[in-house]
């Protein structure tokens, strides 16, 4: 049984002083429990677009996996919100600590925020890419133009994963991080060499969607919304670009800007 | 140590086709670890404001406590960002389920969504309060200035305890759950009467902030952003009425307008 995104519904509107009858288009919203070797690992609401990429990527998110073929079987129940994933021997290591902080040797104001999983599977920058100003605001502009389909609903985030020319993939999910994670899906399921791509994003930098990027392996974020102070922490770290308020011809940068060029032909 | 809400820091602006050096106001993320009885509970990031409101509300919306009396010693370390709450015997129970999936006997288009520790706290509503149209729209509106505060650094979430007359009391975090936990914290911490009341919130109405006004116990939630599909049909259940899109002078009921009336006088 396939799921729709969105579907219409009755309610009443208020609107020149008069409480009417009317149609609304809902956005759906669902439940998908993932059991890993058979036990039960998490339950998620999402869009039900896209869920192998989905699982996969928050499966490599969570640092349950690090490859597409650490999962030996996926069989996804979309009637009754079911992924079934048979993955090999490393669970164990990573189901017991994936969770618990990581408190690392300094501390005050410049200690950094990490939980112990992310510890293994963030990873620092080697990105050289050079993105210029003009591209920052068209690549936004293209993925916004991409998502005017869910316009109507409201409220659905949107991530595209980008080179400096144009779109490669982009994903809906009423979760900002469900959207990053059917990215990070797909780059895994396709093996996509990720190191030059840029993310961009519809929601706010927060440490875990910057985290996010740097499990999945980009050098430059760009977000239309404002980043976090820890985010920006965690990007200056792992040497990654972070752009936010890309709003008509204009943005800032918070992070490593040596990635930002103008060009001035 | 205290901590700032936001701060001021260097970026790199583009502008008038221009890249240059300026500063912009960055919403704080500070990330919080509970420990529960020595045990650590979870680490949540969050705006460091009215922090132990935030701490009793999670463990109430965890179903890890009831009344703030189940909480028999309660130590924020602000410098390290730890919680470290000693809780009477009934944790043992609460924690082994509190994030297991619950599935209903019922199935398929109707199936209803809730965590097994959802079921034990998400409360039928009982509240007989009529919300005049005009007030829905005044109360939005209210809360919506008292955040003017906040606009600079972008991305924050409001949420307000209300009656019909006034805003009781409003609390702010870059998570939208961790405002909802902030109210309800006040309320059990100041045991006010919730059931009459109204939570205005500025954030899309999801199954999870559906079922947390259901545990805070109020009857109606307006929100300025649109509702999901699974938030309707839990609304429709727990007889609570959802209004969304709050704009202007207009607004949709999605639930149980019963409770939305338009004064004629």
């Amino acid at each position: 049984m396939g799921h729709e995104m969105s579907e219409k519904r009755p309610i009443v509107r208020y609107e020149n002083g008069q409480l009417i009858e009317a149609e609304d288009e809902i956005v759906s919203e669902f439940p998908l429990t993932i059991y890993i070797n058979g036990e039960e690992f998490a339950t998620m609401v999402c869009t039900p677009t896209h869920l192998e990429e989905l699982v996969i990527g928050f499966l490599a998110s969570e640092g349950v996996i690090l490859f597409k073929d650490d999962i030996t079987d996926l069989k996804i129940d979309e009637d009754m919100g079911f992924a079934r994933v048979t993955v090999n021997s490393k669970l164990d290591l990573a189901k017991q600590d994936h969770s618990k902080r990581f408190i690392g040797s300094c501390c005050g104001k410049s200690r950094q925020f990490y939980l112990q999983s992310d510890v293994r599977t963030a990873k620092t920058s080697m990105a050289n890419i050079i993105v210029d100003a003009k591209d920052c605001i068209r690549l936004m502009k293209t993925m916004q133009e991409n998502s005017l389909l869910f316009k109507n609903t409201g409220g659905v985030h949107n991530a595209a994963l980008c080179n400096t020319e144009e779109v490669i993939v982009d994903r809906t999910d009423i979760g900002r991080h469900n959207a990053l994670d059917k990215l990070y899906g797909h780059s895994l399921i396709n093996k996509i060499p990720v190191r030059d791509k840029i993310i961009v994003f519809s929601g706010r930098i927060s440490s875990e969607v910057l985290l996010k990027s740097a499990k999945i392996g980009v050098g430059v974020i760009l977000s239309k919304s404002a980043p976090t102070d820890l985010a920006i922490n965690l990007a200056d770290d792992l040497n990654i670009t972070a752009v936010g308020f890309i709003r008509g011809q204009t943005f800032n940068v918070y992070s490593h800007p040596e990635r930002i060029s103008k060009w001035d032909g």
